[in-house]
Parts: C-alpha cells; structure tokens; sequence
C-alpha cells in the first residue's frame, strides 16, 4: 500500500471518529474525482446511515441560504445533525480542486457543516462528485443532508432530483411560478416554499402555484403521483413558517419510509452514479485515442476535407476499441 | 439503398435549391441525430460556404429576441442572407424530436429564417445538434448565422463559444455585468452591448464594464488578446445603435480574416463535434452493456451492498470493452 493510501485510511477513520476537518479532507478527496475518489468509495462501502436527502432549489436571489440557514438551525434545535452541500454553478473552478478543503462552519450562529461546490467547468463530473460528497456526510454521521442548488440549468434539476424529498423555492412578484414550471421544477418539487410572504404579492404566487398543481397531473417524485405537494409560506429573515417547512420535510420523510420509495430513490441514485462513473473512465479512455497517432491523422484528414466529422468519429472510435480489446 | 435514404437525399437536393421547407426537414434531422444525421453530415460533406457565425448570449428578459430581429433586418438590408437558430434551455423536449420542423419564418416582418432549439433533457446532444443545425444553414446559403442562447449555464457559454463572433447582451440596473463576470461571459465576449440604453443605469454599467475590461487580461476568442471588446448601446425597441451592432461585428469578421483564426475556430469546432459523436456513441454501447445480463447482474449486486458503485462500474466497463472487441 502507498504512503497516499495509508494516508486516505487515516483521514477516514479521524473522519468516522467525527473529526470535521477530516471530513473536509475527504469531500476533497470525493469532488476531485479519479483514483483516489475511488478508494474512498470503497473504503467507505457499507458505512452508509441512510441519511435523509434534502434538496433545495430556486433562483438567484430567492433567499435560499437564509431560508437553509434557517432550516439547518431547526434541524439540529430538533435534535439532527444537518450538513449543507451549496452546489453553485456561477462561481468558478480554480484547476482540478473545488474550493479544496474550504469548510464554512455555520451561518447561523449554530454548528452547522456547510459545503461549497464549484460547479462551473465541472461538466459531468458532479453526476459523481455530488453523490461522492454525500456518501462521505452519510458515512460520518450528518442527517439531514440539504443539497442547496441554483434552479437555473438542467444540472441543477438533476441534483435537485438526487434528494429524497425536493423544495422548490419561489419568490412573490417574480414570475418564479411560471419560470420555476417551463424549467421542470414542478415535477420534482415534493414542497412548495413561497419564500418573502411578507411582500404583498405572496398570496397571488401562492394561488399561481394552487394553479399550476391543479392542472398538473404530475408532482413531487415519480412514486407519488396521488400526493399534493404542499405550498409554505415562509420569511426567511424572521423566521416565519421554517418550524412548519421542517415539519412538512419530515413528514415527506414518513411517508417515503412507510412506502418503501426511500430505497427505490437510494438505488436509482447509485444506479446514476454507476452510469456517471463508466461515462468518465471511456471519457479519459477517448481522450487518450484522440492524442494518439491515429487520432491526429483522423483530425488532419477532417481539417483538409478529405473526411467528414462523422467519418472521423469512426475511426477514432475503431482505434479505441482496438486499444480496449488489447 | 433504403427509401429512407432516398427520401434524405431528395430532400438534401430540394434543400440546397433553395426550399426553405426542405430545409426545415434537414434541421430536424440534424436535430434528431443518430444514423440518419449522420447520413446528413456525409451528404453535406464539402458543401460548406463558410457562413459567418455569431453568438448572443445574455440573460433572460434582456431583450436578445428583438435585438436578434432588429440585427437580422439590418444584415438582410444589407445584402446579407440571415438565419437565426433560437437555443432556449428552458423549453422542455417532447419525445426525442426537438420542436419537429416548426420553423418560424420571421419576427420583424422581414424573410428571416428562425429557427428554435430547446435543450432542456438534451443532455450532450447539444454539442452535435448545433454543430448539425449550423451545418445545414451554411451549406444551403445562410450566411451570418445567429446563434440566440440564454447565457446562465455552462452549455450556455459553450454554445456561445462556437461562435466566430460571441456578442454578449447585459441589462442597466440589473447586476448584469457582475452576473456576467462571474459566469465567465467576460472571457468569451468578442463584442459587448448594453441593451436598454435608455433607462437611467445604462452609463452606470457601461462603465462597470469598461473597469471589468480594464481589469481583465484576456477578452474575447484566446487568438485576439490584444484586442479590448468594444461596447455598443442599443435600444432593440427603437432600432438605436442596432447599424454600429451590425459594423461591428463585420469589422470582427473582418478581423478574424485577416488573421486566419476563422480558420482555426473552425477547426476546433470540428474536433469539438466530433469528440462529441465519439462519446455519444460510446454511450450508446454502454447502454446496450447496462442492459446485458451481466449489467444486471451488477446492478443487483450493487443494490444488495455486495459491491460499491466503483466495482459495479468496472464489471460493466469490462464487459463493454468485451464486446467492444468482439
């Protein structure tokens, strides 16, 4: 074993003994991917409590990290231990790391393990990094995990839909409702936040939404077509309604347990992560043949004209699966 | 050959005489991809005229679509043979066929050839659809070819970034600048227009801009460092500044020419098309293998916690790369 291998066994077990800054290292280890991304999987396999997935989506400006800063607040004045995971796709990446061991310990005076993820550059990689960092919570002891995220793009929407139970969070006098639907966030929202309630348009958002759910057929996760996904009126600043939003995440929680759609999710999740791990590794395996001699020659024939994009294609990908199959 | 096959061919050469329906029709097969785009593309091969290709990308409620028809009407009055393909991400798919061959003729009452794209569960496709969508415009004599994005995500930029010529769109009192900045819009940005330059804030972010530049060492496509971004006001309501809009970027055209990096974007678009082709394909195969026998086998293996997902996702590689080779 190398001297980095003993390393990462080390870290994992201060990690496990709920040392936080260990934690922090191994949610590098997890967002950087590659080799080493891979021995923690496996060093952290069966270590799983199943911790309750959280996912929090809105646009910018919708008060998001208040309204979780909140949430995590009552999270733990009930006796949890939340983590946050903040997934930003404006903020840029710097080389390979994201924000590297950076923890942000708190924002609302508690003891409340906060995460930022650099989405931008990431490309595909957080299909494996999110579930990565999650793994590492899970294993450590942090329950309730919130997974925060910008409902922009369709990566957002993906993350989102890695939650066990999915908060939309919209804004009076916005046009977030209408937004928040041609962007697919209807169908994955398990709660409706109208965050702001006290600005004088909440009301006519919250009956946009009332409108929007009565004419769709589909709400919340794919298992539960028959729920209503209910509407919370919520001041993040003051407070108002974050007692009620907990309540309503813990009763989604109930309800996914009594159903058994909790381990459905679970495996549906590591199936996606399976499936993002196999896209990364033919992905270096591609690069790989494009650097090689045959993939210059293929781009130098489709730079004179001599073959077309699609023919290119083919012969880099014959050359791969020589390399593959030798 | 097959009667599909006759069918594409006649519609190639209906296409390249000049019956914009036929043209339509190929944009959806580029559009669909898979085996029959690929016909397209060989069909197409040496048929490229070279069109101009100009990126505006900005975000919602700037104003881009009348700024679009505005700059259209000003190409096609002077002599130019405008398309426009509209890359919405907030517009959901229906099935696999994107937006079939609706094809809106016009927004200004001019003959200009609109064309939407919506990418919401396109996932990479975006990456050969485009390359396809504005394949066939050039060849059937489109030329400057305008590609419309809304500039909040990554695939946003990327879209953008195929562009010879990426104009990127900000609001007064909107934040847009920094909004911009931070997405990355800064770096790819041939030419900048502040729309709305009549509202109050509209020097204000001129000049926000003109310190960001000032700041910033790199602007516009990586062969023209030396070059500074200029910034035009536009009012897209009244036509204003819309003339300098359409100069401008012919000057960069210009420019591009004079320099031979036309040449070289069109290359890297090329290998970025085909890098694109290779891993759709391969994701394909990796389908097919998820599918198998032993991708279940491994799937069930991996839900039962007999195996982690690295493990699960090098049983299904393997097997790939075995019937890869086979």
């Amino acid at each position: 074993m190398t001297q980095r291998g003993l390393d990462l066994d080390d870290i994992v077990e201060r990690a496990l003994g709920g040392q936080r800054r260990a934690v922090g290292r191994l949610l590098s280890v997890a967002e950087r991917g590659g080799a080493e991304a891979d021995r923690l999987t496996a060093a952290l396999h069966g270590r799983s409590a199943r911790a309750h997935i959280v996912g929090i989506t809105g646009p910018p400006g919708s008060g998001k990290s208040t309204l979780v800063g909140r949430l995590t607040a009552a999270a733990a004045a009930s006796g949890a231990n939340p983590a946050v995971l903040a997934v930003d796709p404006s903020s840029p990446l710097t080389g390979g790391a994201i924000l590297g061991d950076r923890i942000r310990i708190d924002r609302t005076g508690g003891d409340v393990f906060v995460r930022s993820i650099a989405t931008r550059g990431h490309a595909g990689g957080l299909a494996v990094a999110v579930p990565g960092a999650i793994r590492v919570l899970d294993a450590t002891g942090f329950d309730p995990i919130i997974i925060e995220t910008v409902g922009v793009g369709q990566v957002e929407v993906d993350i989102a839909a890695m939650a066990d139970t999915t908060v939309v969070v919209a804004n009076p006098g916005t046009g977030d409702a209408v937004q928040a639907n041609k962007a697919g966030l209807l169908e994955i929202a398990d709660i409706f936040v109208v965050n702001k309630a006290d600005l004088p348009e909440a009301e006519a958002l919250r009956l946009d939404l009332e409108r929007m759910l009565d004419l769709s057929h589909v709400t919340g996760h794919e298992a539960y077509r028959g729920r209503r996904a209910p509407i919370v009126l919520t001041e993040s600043l003051s407070g108002t309604g974050i007692d009620e939003l907990w309540t309503e995440i813990i009763d989604h929680r109930s309800l996914l347990d009594a159903s058994n759609a909790r381990q459905l999710r679970q495996l549906l999740r590591l199936r996606a992560e399976v499936e993002a791990l196999v896209a990364g590794r033919i992905h270096r395996l591609t690069r790989a043949v494009f650097d090689s001699s045959a993939g210059e020659r293929a781009l130098a024939d489709l730079a004179s004209g001599r073959i077309d994009p699609v023919a290119a294609a083919e012969i880099i990908l014959d050359e791969g699966t020589a390399s593959l199959g030798s």
